[in-house]
């Protein structure tokens, strides 16, 4: 049924450090790789590590990274067999992952009706009715109709949640604590997602305080084989975005763990999914667990999933898409340590995570035993406008969560960077604090512990180290003067943050 | 009868990529870390990585990182518990170990004696023979007399090897194939060995043919618990010095292995050993081992053990020299994976390995999936004169040695250095060959594989792939032209031997 064919020359479809994650696993399989670039990624490492690259236009994504059909036209003019896309850009397109195949070409990445199914929350829950998938209370089918949309607010019970159904990045999403207010949110709401995603339609659920974001990496061949690798937990966001995750969940018990996998397998099944697939859920206080929704894609945060099992999912991705059965069966498959990641964006946190956008004067990321970087840009490279503004990834890996959280912040201290901020310092400020140690904490970590002063303080804290040290210094270099020696004393506290 | 203390400040007498090492791990405990320098390594990053710094003096090694009273009075100064040697320089200097314990330091490494009676390759043996540890067939005891020596040697039968009882690195080192050429041969290594030890005694041993050099790690603690971490193949060597590593060995069966590892911890417990080192094996084509030596120090290939076992062997040496028992038992050991070392030098294999002095214009490391860097050179630094010229240590895992090699070859084309020629190139090539692919190699690896002439022509090669490459390109800007798409090819290869 499914023809097999080795993938020789590989296009890629994206840019930064997705873009060289894909061309590393390549070149170890002996794959020759193809790159694409805007003008302003001209310099951008991803094109000197391919074997060959494109530019496919200027700068802003709608004229260089999302022309689907150039992309296509280029793989057929230089022999390319296969595009991996990434995630983000055209990673979720159904449409341009039915291109791709009518092309002739292979898609490194679901069926596109996996994609449309999944692509939807509506049609993705409906998908899934016919297996026992736990879905947090709410309303099956879009509403646009505020009357209705009251009453079946009333009988979930408030608080309730409006969210667009064709959403994503907190875009259409309203929380309503009491009834007087739903008229004026689910109008906002429903504005909101017509504006973003030329689409009103929302749905309605129940409100879960405190949640936990849960998310099951799953893996399917083309033959029908599926298997699961586990969780991540990525409930530390701001602006509802992930910027720290962990393998595995500090929180989840092995008979909840195993039940979750068997849900999130289900749930691939459900779809047909072949290919990398991430199954997302919310966890609450009780660890009950609710299916959210699944990204057919490779997922930002899929290094963790890697360290803890020692399965390389890019490698996993080409292999499915060249036809091959799985490699790995469940049971092969085993929890090792712990591995954390956190993501480096040039945002600055004390002003509201805003990109902070400028040239990299220094950039040195840290290295040694159980750190992995995973990177997209150098030195001396300005970081575009147009583009997502992380840097790259910086992961560790420890035997257990404490080791591995230890290696981080001795990463995050030995990282440099100069001429952006970043989000280092604020993922150093999590790590150290007592809610993420001690595993209690939920997508409202930022909310609940987290304001630009305290890591304004912390400056402050080592200004005052800085001066406390110059007075010893100088009370060193006096003993210094009588031995010959030099001495210089330092705060190691916050270096990456000079700018 | 052992104090417990516990290190909270450190000082590492040493420099480059070992004390960022020693660092990182004393970073990770939460113990505060004195870095040392020469006025010629006043910008380099272990100076900057710890929380305090001390120049010791010029450059030469022997007026600041070899002047024992001053490292030691700057310990009691700065209220430091305890002194890393690292390897080289102090490491293994008995009459430093024991000057750091009358100071009321804790010296992060064995017992003095220790030192000693493994210092001298006679003593060591004389110290082993209580055990039944295989040695290569020779003279037990120190030979001066040419007409003795050369009785000897009969009886042992040619080829026969005189070395230095002082001796490393190959000096006063001779292999005589021929009874005829003895005496000029013998007066010659101790003439050397007079020149290079002071010491003119030498010893006259079996020469093994093909010999490979297998080492195998072990860990004592100062309550007489001692564990093997299995071994590590380095028999990849240029100018009698390692170059690649790897850990398991292709060759070993588990029976040897295990044979080999009781062996290694009976060579420790025969001269009451604690902390890490490494015993040195010679292994013949029939896998017969003997006994060579062993290392009273940290070893510069110990990552590629610490990524088959997990094992953090600088955090396991800090624990033994606060007068803690091991973390781990024999039992709780098994190998997962494996790893490969290539030592990055700024030499130029295609001129004998001499030392490339220069300025590191552009120095970017791999990063990845698998792939650890452990450097102490940094974009934009001199490398110095004065010192070993090695760079940092690139290592990579994988789940099986296939993996851990292309992995390699991997990091090794992304890997960046301009200003100097380094070892990279040749590490390729030995990856690449096929004697080392089959595991069919030995410490003659360069002598009977190697010739400048075949990097040469791998670059020519390279020129002959990029004028095929530019015709193309030229092809490929033509249809481009048409469709308005620019095109870059280019060629990967040896792209960090660019100058």
């Amino acid at each position: 049924m499914t023809n097999q064919k080795q993938i020789r020359k590989l296009l890629i479809a994206n840019r930064g450090e997705i873009a060289i994650r894909v061309i590393r696993t390549a070149q170890e399989m002996g794959i020759r790789t193809v790159a694409v670039y805007s003008e302003a990624d001209r310099t951008a490492p991803h094109v000197r590590l391919a074997d060959e690259a494109v530019c496919l236009g200027p700068a802003p994504s709608a004229e260089s990274y999302l022309k689907m059909d150039d992309i296509i036209a280029h793989c057929l003019r230089l022999g390319v067999d296969a595009i991996h896309p990434g995630y983000g850009f055209l990673s979720e397109n159904a449409t341009f992952a039915r291109k791709v195949k009518e092309a002739g070409l292979i898609f490194v990445g679901p069926s596109a009706t996996a994609i449309e199914v999944m692509g939807d929350k509506i049609s993705a829950k409906n998908a899934v009715t016919a297996y026992d998938i736990p879905l947090v209370p709410g309303t099956k089918e879009a509403v646009e109709d505020v009357a209705i949309a009251k009453e079946k607010a009333a009988e979930i019970g408030y608080p309730i949640l409006i969210k667009a159904s064709a959403g994503g990045g907190g875009k259409g999403m309203r929380i309503v604590e009491r009834e007087e207010d739903f008229e004026e949110q689910m109008e906002r709401a429903v504005s909101e997602a017509v504006s973003a995603f030329g689409n009103g339609a929302v749905f309605i659920e129940k409100y879960i305080q405190s949640p936990r974001h849960i998310e099951f990496q799953i893996l399917g061949d083309q033959h029908g084989n599926i298997i699961h690798l586990f969780e991540r937990e990525c409930s530390v966001q701001r602006r509802h975005q992930k910027v720290i995750e962990e393998a595995p969940s500090a929180i989840l018990t092995e008979e909840v763990r195993e039940a979750m996998g068997k849900c999130a397998v289900d749930v691939a099944r459900a779809c047909d999914y072949f290919g990398a697939g991430t199954v997302e859920f919310i966890v609450d206080n009780e660890l009950n667990y609710y299916f959210l929704e699944m990204n057919t894609r490779l997922q930002v945060e899929h290094p963790v999933t890697e360290e803890i099992t020692g399965v390389d999912l890019v490698k996993e991705q080409l292999r499915i898409a060249e036809g091959k059965t799985l490699s790995l069966k469940q049971e092969d498959l085993t929890i090792k340590g712990h591995a954390v990641e956190v993501r480096v964006y040039a945002e600055d946190p004390t002003n509201n995570f805003l990109p902070d956008i400028g040239t990299l004067k220094k950039y040195q990321s840290a290295g040694g035993p159980g750190v992995r970087m995973d990177d997209g840009y150098e030195e001396g490279m300005e970081v575009p406008i147009y583009y997502d503004p992380m840097l790259g990834k910086l992961i560790t890996y420890g035997n257990d969560r404490e080791q591995a959280i230890q290696r981080m912040l001795r990463a995050i201290n030995n990282f440099q960077v100069q001429g952006v901020e970043t989000t280092l310092s604020f993922c150093h400020f999590v790590l150290e604090h007592e809610a993420f140690r001690s595993g209690n904490f939920s997508t409202k970590f930022v909310e609940e512990h987290f304001s630009p002063e305290l890591l304004a303080s912390q400056d402050k804290g080592a200004e005052q180290i800085a001066v406390a040290l110059v007075a010893k210094l100088m009370q060193e270099a006096e003993t210094a003067k009588s031995s010959g020696a030099k001495t210089v004393a330092k705060t190691s506290k916050w270096k990456n943050r000079i700018r």
